[in-house]
């Protein structure tokens, strides 16, 4: 039996599909995702051209609006504002981090929940709490398709989050106790965070620390999630000391090739999910 | 040593501290809070008249827009826009359940954040998972102030909460979270409930069910706030077999004289926050 939970392939699957939807929209303007970036970050370069690739892979209009380093507050705004009211654009993600002389957080407030493809926006967020909404954030909304995906059962499970983030560990807290199982979210002041890990059926990392999940902190019916992104020595890795943890729990995704692959795939499903309520579809 | 948590007191200090604001504010009109009734239940016509008296006591403006039980979706919310645009009104509460033929949450999300006095429109909600908001869900708020106020010690706890209710365990969840507890929210697929809470240091009850948590559930060091409201052979009672547990914890909440005053306290809290808002005082 295969433990290791492919988040790539899956990914894959869902683009494939998306494809295949997007194909069947004849006569149709296809979906239109804007990205929105100040200045010329590297790393921000990356993640854009990730996205813009996997737009095109299937057939999402990908579009990036660049802005210089020195814009000011108001004049992003405008721009922004001309960008809402654009009538073919359907998602808007604002690639952060933004220069640290613009107010991130209103920049963000300005996307309307109805273009909102991060998930992002209070209101997006407030729906997600009341288990109103369509659009979720990425992270945690690629997390819960994989679960799904492996038929792992969430109603009553033990589901524990190292992590609270505005953009993991909080919104996915909501989503699963919505989902009926029963979630402890900790945190850097936890006490005992192993003997809390130990009992989870699913455990879920977003600590961003690396190694911080040895095989102390597993059982054998566990599932672990891992949403680690770290570099150590130049090398990519997630929360979980892998290699020692495998053996031990029941599933388990791999980073890079796990949670990562998905985070995008969702962001082209909210895109679709929002031309498709733009559209009446 | 005294171990009850006197929240009838406490709302009487917030609430008189509120009447000296209110009343310092020469010169200035008064803030205003507008109660939304739909027809004429019962229980609705009692909690209005606490509402409205609780108002008066402090010197908020409180009046109540009472609609006929057979008015139509579209001209209530017709009805409510009026009242929003009215730049003298500062809060506006519905008195829920409203008539089944109408529907409930987009009479809900017609109240503006600046106006929601409430706290239960999503965009108030996101910025309460963010952290990002001065007004939050009465009762959540009032459960806040009230550990706070018995200086209990939120960083690191291990907080359990027995339900997930929109309108008390997920906002509050996400409050806890805020302020760095560890919080593990249950309901009723839980498993092992009984074994969940005994490990806390703070459970706090919403789940409305009369005689659910027993003196099994809790432990020496723990502080319980119960959240339930029930009517058992016609006596008023909380989620907690209080007379058995009392003697077990370090603090509880009685029921009544808990948790209840301070709901009405805190939606007079929201509502002069909002009030200053919009005065930029």
């Amino acid at each position: 039996m295969n433990k290791i939970i492919d988040g790539k392939q899956f990914a894959q699957e869902l683009n494939t599909n998306l494809k295949i939807s997007i194909n069947q929209l004849e006569g149709k303007r296809k979906p239109k995702l804007v990205i929105l970036q100040v200045g010329d970050n590297p790393a921000s370069n990356k993640y854009i051209k990730n996205k813009l690739n996997a737009c095109a892979k299937v057939g999402i209009i990908g579009e990036l609006k660049k802005f210089e380093e020195e814009i000011s507050q108001k004049k992003l705004e405008n721009e922004i504002i001309k960008i809402i009211d654009d009538n073919e654009v359907d998602g808007i993600i604002v690639q952060l981090p933004l220069p640290k002389h613009i107010e991130e957080q209103l920049i963000i407030d300005l996307i309307p929940a109805g273009k909102d493809a991060d998930g992002f926006n209070p209101q997006t967020l407030g729906n997600v709490m009341l288990n109103n909404s369509k659009i979720f954030p990425a992270t945690p909304y690629g997390i819960l398709k994989l679960l799904e995906w492996k038929k792992i059962d969430l109603i009553g499970a033990n589901v524990v989050i190292v992590g609270r983030s505005n953009i993991v560990g909080k919104p996915l807290a909501n989503m699963l106790i919505n989902k009926s199982a029963t979630v402890t979210i900790c945190n850097t002041k936890t006490k005992n965070l192993k003997d809390i890990c130990k009992e989870a059926d699913i455990l879920i990392s977003a600590a961003g620390v690396a190694n911080l999940i040895t095989k102390e902190f597993v059982n054998n019916n566990m599932t672990i999630i891992d949403v680690g992104a770290n570099f150590v020595d130049g090398k990519y890795c997630g929360d979980v000391d892998f290699d020692n943890v495998l053996e031990e729990v029941k599933h388990i995704t791999p980073v890079p090739g796990g949670v990562g692959p998905m985070t995008i795939a969702c962001l082209l499903q909210n895109t679709f999910t929002l031309y498709k309520e733009k559209e009446n579809l």
